[in-house]
């Protein structure tokens, strides 16, 4: 999630808005009243490895209850506890591993008595739930409002409170949704994608401009203006059996204002709470500065990321606890295959441990990442799993992260008289992970600005990257629309947002199909399609070992190959003209083999001594013996 | 040890140099013949710690002959060896604690029969011997040849093979030596240095162009232009007894190829050979480059610096051993207080280990840097004591390293509309080494442009910078002459490393005396005179805890403060005009004081709760309870 512009930020916070440190308005927190509102998590099952279950109970006036479980076997209660809200009670339950699945009865007895009967279902099984994201993946992230708008009926929904479609506008809704996405599994399909990461599905009802979903308003809700949960776990089978994978966009650090636990709060120290209104400094190199004050680390950690945007207080376990839960439920309830987590350092060093262990114990082979836009690798290795000893007692235990500085290196290649060293350099920084091909490759997304543009344009140069991406270690993603030259500058950032050519019925073209791309477009989007389907169809593209040569004269040439003899030869070439390349000095990855494939025009390629390069292009050669 | 430029080095290999990878001269290893020609170490001492000792020993087809040590009380030949040279032979001895000083009757019986005596010392005491160097030091970093020339018989040695002096070229000597540093004590001791850092002061008889020191022909010998090993050795004592420590300049990569040992070698594999002159790749990146070729990584370690700078195989453990001691050797035989390690991670990695640990062993509290011009802070911190978990068997034991990444940030924040920023940055990367104190901070040296000439000789900004310089962490080091504004660019190297003026006695001016100095100049002087000495006369600025806060507004503020309540706080305006700032944002380090004396004007100031500092201009102010 991109610092927010204070322009950006001005125009997102209008009147509508509550203040950000005020008390809960009285009506919204009546919205719901009943005697008990709602239980989270919504549902559970039986048979989790971790036997634990802490209920938050919300209702008016519930706190003052005594709880009562209905003797179930296997079930336990532990224990309940107020919290500081009248309106709260958690209880806790142990459930053994020989529970079946059934309906707890709880009993709520208080100034009224209520009963509630809470589920507990059996866990799905199945081989393609929750398969975790791997360098074997090629991710397609889309924001589901701006890319295909499936279902109109639900593009309304009368309950939220912005109830306006205005696709001129770059901060309301435009109506995409999941069976936009749905409909659209082949077009994906074609480009040799395997996994989705769509930005947050869950609700966000605020006033307006949380078209992007990082405003949750409930844990447990998709937005409605996406379709239902159901929908949304349909949409995940459906996905699977098209062979793509569902990445869920996970926002640890902050809610939107109108989440319902920051409009009847459970404590004050659910948030993070300032005097006044108190924005984060952005920087989190105040978590780990050996010389930092204590001031900086609590903007970086506890300020707000932006006015409409409460902190949450992770470093109260009652709300680990809820956090943990929370996606506990969303993996085991959609089979989902894995997060992708939103602001990453900003939240509690130590609640990031509990969450990802809690998740890797339940599911090891999860495979998540997070986004850390730091300046350096080694300030981005510090998120992930790494090779450091802790620091202030934090060691990172995320399996990967989104590649900024690969990202910032590949801009630099790609620019006019750009430096494809910047591309080497990046790389050799990966002695610092435990294992980077676990991180999530990119030329740009959501908070930037589109890399067609930033390059110039220049259609050679983003085929280059192209390349790239789909051969360089790690998981690629590719930001929707940038295989169709997508293009605009990202300030501010809905320019960069804009819907997918054909993705609504009355658009004048559809961009899914050739007959609606023009020929520029359609040269960009089968020079992907070649490479994404080769690389889907060649391990060695995705697990294969990497060497990399140390550049010269603006040329950069790596090799993905494996122990059963594949080997593929990237050259890229960031000079505007071509070069004659010597090739023997790749004797190391070169040797045994006597002639090669030209993957990109299927050429053979008789002569592994040396190679004329054309500027601006990348060489894609697998090898032959 | 800056990478050659090509023009540079095509300058620097004259004709006269031998070829890099031709045989030995037979004119040049004749020329000591005599039957032992030497034996290496020259002397050694009873009680050290390591009881064992290697000798080299060199003579014409002494490699025949069978060797015998008289009986000496506590002292045993462990054995001879051959290597493959005939003019070459090892002795291992063991020299127990029991053994005292006196001379070994060494006999060696082959063709001819020869016998030695070698000499075994008893080791001096002294508290000032050894002293290491640490944070409470101010390091004068100079060039000997171009210092002072204190003594001009010693200008052209007759038995040197470069017999001329030539004040004009700047590849030519120019005459400075030892005394001429000497002689220039008080000028130091006035700006409150404390240790001298002279480029390396051994041996270098190469044809032409290394005055510079890093071409070192005899690992034994101090270079008779600067004095003798004697005069060395009393150059310590005085420095030693005018309050300064001495900083041996090491070079553990290469040797000129005059060598004795290159021009007579004891074995093939003593250096690193290629079919024909090979060059460094100069990017210490392939030594950790996860996906690093062999061939790259070859050529960075065992690719040769330059044409006449062969490069040693310290991983040939004889080579690692007679390494070893010769710099056990220097530190005992004349108390100097620590080694600058040029070059660092050129050499072998385990060597470099093993090498440390043998001088730390022997004199923990050395305190040793290292050269590692590299691109990051990680990379410079994967050279030192870090946080790393070792990589591929390298876990470097080195005390500290050159910062320069704090370089380059000063310059950064020093240049016109410059980045403050910058230089938090620089030093919130600390937390990769186990301790950074032991980075010594400077702002230029003599392979680079003078920081005076990088920042458009803004005499303002350069005071900022000798303000960051002598409050920052770690140890401080200023290049002669940047105190009175010399300058110049670095292509050719020559340019920045001027004859100092007044160093000569027919010099038209003395700017060793504020007399010889122009207004400008004195001002400069001055101002270093002050925080130098300031510094020198209060630990907290040496020692004592560092807290940085995020600039804002291109103000860079910080604070070193103890435990004893001494606070020192430095602001930095990057900004070219005056500057409010509120204060109350360093509450943590303000809370207490009400009051501080300006160290610069010797004001009072007595409000803390807001500022107005110039453009371009530190300030440093002690607080008051």
């Amino acid at each position: 999630m991109k610092i927010p512009h204070l322009l950006l930020a001005a125009l997102l916070c209008g009147s509508a808005a509550p203040v950000a440190t005020a008390a809960p308005t009285p009506v919204e927190a009546a919205k719901k009243a009943a005697p008990i509102a709602r239980i989270d998590p919504t549902f559970w099952w039986v048979g989790m490895k971790n036997p634990k279950l802490q209920l938050l109970v919300h209702g008016p006036g519930i706190a003052d209850s005594k709880v009562n479980l209905a003797a179930y076997p296997g079930v336990t209660m532990d224990g309940f506890q107020r919290l500081e809200s009248p309106n709260y009670l958690l209880v806790n339950l142990t459930i053994s591993p020989e529970a079946k699945s059934g309906k707890l009865k709880l009993s709520f007895d208080g100034k009224s008595k209520t009963k509630y009967e809470y589920e507990l279902r059996a866990r799905e099984t199945g081989k393609d739930r929750v398969q975790g994201v791997n360098s074997s993946d090629f991710i397609y992230f889309l924001m589901p409002d701006r890319f295909a708008n499936g279902d109109p009926k639900n593009d309304i929904i009368k309950t939220e409170r912005a109830r306006t479609i205005a696709r001129d506008s770059m901060y309301a809704r435009h109506g995409g949704d999941l069976k936009g996405i749905e409909q659209h599994f082949d077009y994906l399909k074609s480009m040799g994608v395997t996994a989705i990461w769509p930005t947050p599905v869950v609700e966000n009802d605020m006033p307006k401009a949380s078209y992007h979903g990082y405003a949750l308003t409930d844990y447990y809700q998709v937005d409605p203006r996406y379709g239902t949960n159901e929908e949304y776990r349909q949409f995940v089978r459906n996905a699977h059996q098209n062979g793509l994978k569902v990445i869920h966009d996970v926002v640890l650090n902050h809610v939107g204002s109108y989440n319902y636990l920051f409009l009847d709060q459970p404590a004050k120290d659910w948030f993070n709470r300032w005097p006044s209104f108190t924005r984060s400094n952005y920087n989190s190199q105040a978590l780990n500065d050996p010389y930092g004050s204590k001031r900086d680390l609590d903007l970086y950690n506890r300020g707000w990321f932006d006015t409409t945007m409460p902190d949450v207080n992770q470093s109260n376990p009652l709300v680990a606890t809820y956090i943990i839960q929370n996606f506990l439920w969303w993996l085991e309830y959609t089979g989902l295959d894995s997060y992708r987590i939103d602001t990453y350092p900003y939240s509690d060093p130590q609640f990031l441990m509990a969450w990802n262990k809690a998740l890797l114990d339940e599911y090891p082979q999860l495979g998540m990442f997070g986004e850390a836009w730091v300046g350096s690798t080694a300030q981005q290795a510090f998120f992930a799993q790494n090779i450091f000893e802790p620091v202030d007692g934090f060691k990172s235990n995320l399996p990967g992260v989104l590649d900024f500085q690969s990202q910032g290196a590949i801009w630099d290649a790609l620019k006019e008289k750009g430096n494809v060293t910047k591309l080497y350099d990046a790389l050799q920084g990966d002695w610092m992970y435990q294992d980077a091909t676990r991180n999530v490759v990119f030329m740009d997304n959501h908070d930037m600005s589109r890399v067609y543009s930033v390059i110039g344009e220049s259609l050679p140069r983003l085929k280059m990257g192209f390349a790239w991406l789909l051969t360089t270690r790690g998981i690629p993603q590719l930001y929707y629309g940038t295989e169709i030259l997508m293009k605009n500058f990202s300030n501010p950032d809905g320019l960069v947002r804009s819907d997918f050519p054909g993705g609504w019925k009355k658009d004048k073209r559809n961009a899914f199909t050739q007959a609606g791309r023009t020929p520029q477009e359609q040269e960009a989007f089968a020079y992907v399609s070649k490479l994404g389907t080769y690389r889907k169809a060649h391990p060695v593209l995705q697990t294969g070992k990497l060497m990399q040569f140390i550049p010269q004269d603006n040329i950069y040439t790596y090799f993905r190959y494996d122990d059963q003899g594949n080997t593929v030869m990237v050259m890229l070439n960031g000079n505007d003209s071509e070069k004659s390349v010597d090739l023997t000095r790749f004797a190391e990855r070169l040797n045994g083999y006597s002639a090669a494939s030209d993957v990109l025009s299927g050429a053979t390629v008789s002569d592994l001594k040396a190679v004329k390069v054309p500027g601006y292009t990348a060489l894609v050669w697998e090898l032959k013996k």
